[in-house]
């Protein structure tokens, strides 16, 4: 795989930004592999993205900070790189439902993910084994009514000690709470059994099947102190009928859960997500 | 197209009701061209829809019904059985959007949805040429605050002069009061531009907008007085992103709310629904 | 999961047969679960499902099968009965690729799919830890150009040893002699990376890269002699466009082959496939 | 609607031609709402379009197009702009069927799709009523087997009194001579009823059920003088069942084809597609 620079840019929206910021990448020989833009007329905002070739520029990622520090600064850029090189450090949560934890690993070990996974913690032991034998390690946290914040310090200490940068909640069934999200703002990733914002909260198949809908679906998105109400990265839904069951919906809803969460965070491993308020925009 | 009954049976579920109905009908030499049956274990109900062959039985519909009924007196069966002859008369309800009006009317007059279409009655004159082009009637009745009783009047009035059987809101945006929804209960037939329960009411492409979701959705059903909460006929989604704005939304969304409209009326028009509480048994 | 008999029906089409049928379930106090119908009007034949559950007869299978036999001679009757007490003996065939294998796996040590998997045979050494991991037994059968006879006569051995019925090429990358399609015929299950016809032989997604197609597809389908025509069971299709390498179709292939080879696998082991002549009739 | 001016380039890739590109635009204080490329590294060429805001700078598209023509020259790119105040005039083709026809008229009348329809031509009279009523010129062109060379004169003559730059087969069942394919180079537009290269010719959906496929599609795609193997625009699928005749995949199949080529031709008038050799590149 091409090493690979991904340059994220968001701004007010003006004439001569992808000009200046070209430029900028071109003079120094930079190879763009691939440039994605977005103009929002609503917001007035402007978003780009850029994967450049790390060796076809002459120097190194801290030298490419830098200098972009003063274009950024005169055109009033937030913007963030990152080198294909330093895989995401992912967090997998969990609890008993091993689909979503079963399909990541497997991407995981084919390299179809690129991240690296130095740790699985779990509410619950039933998972161990699965985990250990991919050689990484598990981390049993049990969480009941009494030991939360003891439950979520040791979790905020090993995700520290991991160093690592992204969580995701392969079906944790624990609410995460509001010190986490804060501190994991944007990467922290849930999987959600419902094609969000239909039905909310515990059960959504459940929900599903008493209202009758004809399809059921799974979102991922990005957790906040509201309850499933974080930007959107991913859905998709599948088509259910009169004969289906809410347990053959939650069987039938695997497949979408684990294929969301797994589009939903490739997107964000690839740098390809800028956090907008409540939504995402996916520079793809 | 050959001629056929479409018997549609719901009862309690108990042994013994396929043996007898069936057994009934191959004792008249009937000739089954299609049978579906459920069972639904949470309720214990069971549904049935046999479609036969007019032509194989030695008597007509209404010969049919009497004898049956000693069957269904026995079993204990809610029953009612329709001829493919006497295609429903379908009344279409537009507004100034000619979307589904113009698809319909196309299916319509290219036989693949087999209805009558008595008259189209809309609140604005916008739609009056393109549906006069198709001979068929076309009814200004406008409703505005001030006049609401007296137009529904005029629309229940309408519907009874033309003997309409099935009524269908093809984007007419107004709220059907609750006197029509009973009279027409089970046969008055929305196209709501979301993915229901998500987004009720008015401006659903905006809402959907404002939360960031990734597909957006259209659903058929049949109107209660309760709004957009009536048994879901039919549902289809069509993804979006952050490029699209809403009137992106509601271009796009009109394939999805047609397409949606179309195959749900056509379940209909085809005696393939039960309605049991909130929900449909499409016996398909 | 309750114990059902799944008898399956195919005979030329005629009247009375739903009758004779259903009354001889319903003489033993059969409880019907699930009953599926079709009637084909191209070839004239019939076929139908019965699920009943196990405990509702006053006999076992074995007198179910000595008194419907009857029946069946009289009008004619293909037929087949399963129990779902004794479910489907896979053996699962592998090469290098691990997406498929993965995925059935998580799907029988979940429950999710109802089979045994008496063993695991592949050309290759790569996935026997994994597999190991499951309790599996693994078995290297090396396939090369000048042991083919030796190799597939050992496969041949352990089918029979392991008393499978049932085979899975789950991304296996050899061909099948035709004796072994002729020994598993109907239980010998592929999935073809494209949608077929489209793409037959190696290479489907370099061959969709050339042609510049808009979807990728999978197939899961009976293997015949005749290379990737057999009976199709399952199919779907993933979006793709220009920006896609035929790298990045194989892995967003994976996501497709995996899912319908699980739900054309649940089909067969649900004992809800029939196959006539080159196509399949699928009672769900 | 804003107007724009969508400049399309073309050319091999290398370092700097965003920027010397959107360097232009800047200097010239052009306003991009718009803009998409792509690198494609197997045939090593550029694509990029820009939508620039026609009232964002300071002189027309002439003045713009001699100011580019020097960049263009020293980068050697192929290029093409065009105003979106001068929508393309397209021609549609018709036979019998009207359901592609149908819905191109809706979005035409009602705004969604920007162009001009300058006349509509067809083998049979049966669509003259209907085109007519929307105020367009019908052109009836009969085609037989001993007129074909007289009828396709008349047809080039008609495209070209009309100024006509692109042309719809809105299923017009005869095969266009290669001396039109050629004038109408990329501008000639076929919707086939299948998912090619599946089933290519006639009776594809009869093919379709022959095989026993799960899905059905259909492809819209530029015509060139080898039969249905032109380059693919927009491609979708729908699923279909043992239980659909060949008769019911026809009516099935025309909600994708009817969709697809909407939505083909949309890329179209939006001046969205490069064609390179066999596949088309979609900037959108």
């Amino acid at each position: 795989m091409t090493r690979t620079y991904r340059l994220l840019i968001s701004c007010p929206d003006a004439s001569g930004i992808v000009a200046a910021v070209s430029q900028f990448i071109a003079r120094e020989g930079g190879w763009i592999l691939e440039a994605n833009h977005h103009s929002d007329p609503v917001t007035g905002r402007f978003y780009m993205r850029n994967e450049i070739r790390a060796d076809s520029l002459p120097f190194g990622l801290e030298e490419f900070c830098t200098r972009f520090q003063s274009i950024a600064d005169e055109l009033k850029l937030d913007w963030r790189i990152n080198d294909s090189g330093q895989p995401h450090r992912v967090a997998l949560l969990a609890s008993k439902q091993a689909h979503c934890l079963s399909d990541l690993l497997y991407r995981w070990r084919s390299g179809d993910l690129s991240m690296d996974i130095p740790c699985v913690i779990s509410n619950h032991e039933d998972l161990r084994s699965f985990v250990e034998w991919h050689g990484i390690p598990f981390h049993y946290v049990p969480v009941d009514r009494d030991n939360k914040a003891v439950a979520y310090q040791r979790m905020k200490e090993l995700l520290a000690e991991y160093t690592v940068d992204t969580v995701v909640l392969a079906r944790y069934m624990q609410i995460i709470p509001p010190e986490l999200c804060d501190l994991y703002e944007n990467r922290l990733i849930n999987i959600h059994h419902s094609f969000l914002p239909s039905f909310v909260g515990a059960k959504p198949y459940h929900q599903a099947y008493d209202r009758g809908v004809k399809l059921v679906g799974a979102t991922c998105h990005y957790v906040t102190e509201e309850l499933d109400a974080g930007p959107i990265i991913e859905q998709d839904v599948i088509r259910v009928g009169h004969n289906h069951l809410p347990e053959d919906m939650v069987r039938l809803g695997k497949d979408v859960e684990k294929t969301v969460l797994a589009h939903g965070l490739r997107y964000h491993l690839e740098d390809r997500v800028i956090v907008d308020g409540r939504k995402t925009i996916i520079l793809d």
